[in-house]
């Protein structure tokens, strides 16, 4: 456990530590909360042939005791959750065990909400596998399935007791996935850390080469920004600070429904998102043109996309918005910039602004 | 609301009330907590003709704000709570809306269940119609739905806003099913309460001619105590004292199992479970004899049986609870009185004296 960062995320009784380090999900060391417990570990058909075995050798573990799930976001389900819930009972788990999601968000995402439900409530630990779990939905304790009618519309605030995040899982994650998850860690720069964008502008193609000590840092730098910000607000109130991690959320979501959640990547939506809720703030004046072009700069630079889907009008944007959960009282409130690292809740946006934006947006669609 | 009894559940920001008095499920005054709130109604098909439209009238409410499951136990399950929640994001309840529980422990278990999990968690109120719902299952928190391994398998954590125990509803609830719900309440008086115990050896005819006061003041005292206990383990910590409620549970799950849980109602073992607690107790010379048999005697007043059903065996007592989940690191824990109205939960008990309770009442098979 040499060089292995340590992040406490302060909640109270259900506070839990972060580890993040090299090659640490092969190491007991790395996993003191289990230690004499009943163990169980959910992964899935990608994860399974890279990091299962060091896992299991690390903690003593045979493969009966893990479940295995397709990979992909088809198994976020109510049904994928059941079986899961299944193969727990069979498998005679008692209510002090812990289970172990060894996986990007969608493990994390089903693994949680089943820990949450089982027996009332069980232990569990998060292993993300991807950028994206590693910055974002491992740490927070939002956990959930998928319904027809939306995402994450079943589920539950549940935390785990920890998290162990292992650079060296990120070698192995196909390069659309790595960049998809840097547009987590470039809203993190915008919303909450101006120091934290700064840095990305001048160490991106460092972590675009997978340095390991560039990777620890954005990693600890956004787990430190969420852990803060989910110990003021840990069920998301609504208007509450939690709600300023959907920056760029609205207009995504808007995004990956145009696109049936199947052609853009979550984490893309959100980088056009991003560009979009910078536009806006910059077309009020509540930041400059210049913070605005540097937060599309470095989006492009990323290689994600800074502009909607082809096709995509004006109108498709304000249909799909209106259905967002952002929606309160029929009044929309988006997350837009007060400046670079400062990020509010707001209904007091004008429409012809947020009209303007999205007319100029969908007239450069990539 | 004139002669309504409040209650308060202390549980920090979790604190809620509970409202007890005649007819008051038609009342809007019960149900101050929802006001301006959007609504959902879950109740059975046996309460549905019997106490919907009032609750309906109070709140003014439509029949497309209802889902309706068959009544039963069929319909605690993990396939009826998935339906539920079709229903709710069909019916685009937001997560600012509140759910409401009407019907017995079924219809709250599994409306809880919902609630706690439908868009990661959102408000209910509960408005039990059976006396073991206003006595026990509505005060809490526990919510859930049963597994073929097993009842209450999958479940969580998540307490009401507010519950209304309307006495008037007991009028259409079938004898058996009261005489049920009335051993629970005997259960309180023996492990937290001898004046409440001496109060129903007082007052039992009272009771079971469903005399108003008499049924407020057993579901304010049973209460009153629940709240108490929860309010100290909101969680079951397994050693915490909420685990004193399970008196008489462990022989009474022995019961359920052996008869399929389809001959005895939860109450009925549980009735004869506090009968064989009390032996086990007295036969340490924890309580005395004459305290076990006025324990005995009250139970069977209560027309509730008193010995374990006909071919049930001291053998099958013994594997079916090896099976139970208060079985801790290999040593059952049981829950034995140390004198009427003081339970503890305890390995420390011969096994020898235990057998010999189980001979005896297997002797007398009912």
């Amino acid at each position: 456990m040499n060089n292995t960062r340590i992040l406490k995320v302060e909640l109270g009784a259900r506070s839990y530590p972060i580890r993040i380090g090299r090659s640490i999900a092969g190491l007991d060391t790395a996993f003191p909360e289990s230690a004499g417990r009943s163990l169980r570990v959910v992964t899935d058909s990608n994860v399974e042939p890279l990091y299962l075995e060091a896992l299991l050798g690390a903690l003593s573990l045979t493969r009966d005791q893990v479940y295995v799930v397709p990979a992909g976001e088809a198994s976020k389900t109510w049904d994928s959750a059941g079986k899961v819930l299944d193969w727990l009972l069979e498998s005679r788990l008692s209510r002090d065990g812990c289970l172990i999601a060894l996986g990007g968000g969608v493990i994390g995402d089903l693994t949680g909400f089943v820990a949450s439900i089982y027996q009332r409530g069980i232990d569990f630990i998060q292993i993300p596998t991807t950028l994206l779990a590693q910055v974002d939905s491992s740490v927070g304790g939002k956990t959930g399935v998928n319904h027809a009618r939306g995402k994450n519309l079943i589920g539950a605030f549940h935390q785990p007791i920890s998290v162990v995040a292992d650079t060296d899982t990120l070698a192995t994650l196909p390069k659309r996935e790595l960049l998809a998850g840097l547009a987590e860690v470039i809203k993190y720069g915008m919303l909450a850390d101006g120091l934290l964008f700064e840095w990305l502008e001048s160490n991106l193609d460092r972590i675009l080469s997978l340095n390991p000590n560039s990777l620890a840092e954005i990693i600890e730098r956004c787990c430190a920004i969420k852990a803060r910000i989910v110990g003021l607000d840990e069920r998301e109130t609504g208007s509450g600070p939690r709600a300023l991690l959907n920056l760029g959320h609205t207009f995504g979501h808007a995004i990956e429904t145009y696109t049936g959640y199947t052609e853009w990547l979550h984490g893309e939506a959100v980088a056009t998102g991003l560009v979009l809720a910078a536009d806006l703030s910059a077309r009020h004046g509540w930041i400059t043109e210049a913070v605005a072009a540097r937060c599309t700069a470095l989006i492009a630079r990323a290689g994600l996309p800074v502009a909607p889907p082809k096709g995509m009008t004006a109108e498709h944007f304000r249909d799909l918005m209106g259905l967002d959960k952002k929606v309160k009282a029929g009044k929309l409130r988006l997350i837009l910039l007060r400046g670079l690292g400062d990020a509010v809740l707001s209904s007091d946006f004008e429409q012809d602004l947020l009209d303007e934006t999205l007319a100029a947006a969908c007239r450069t669609t990539s």
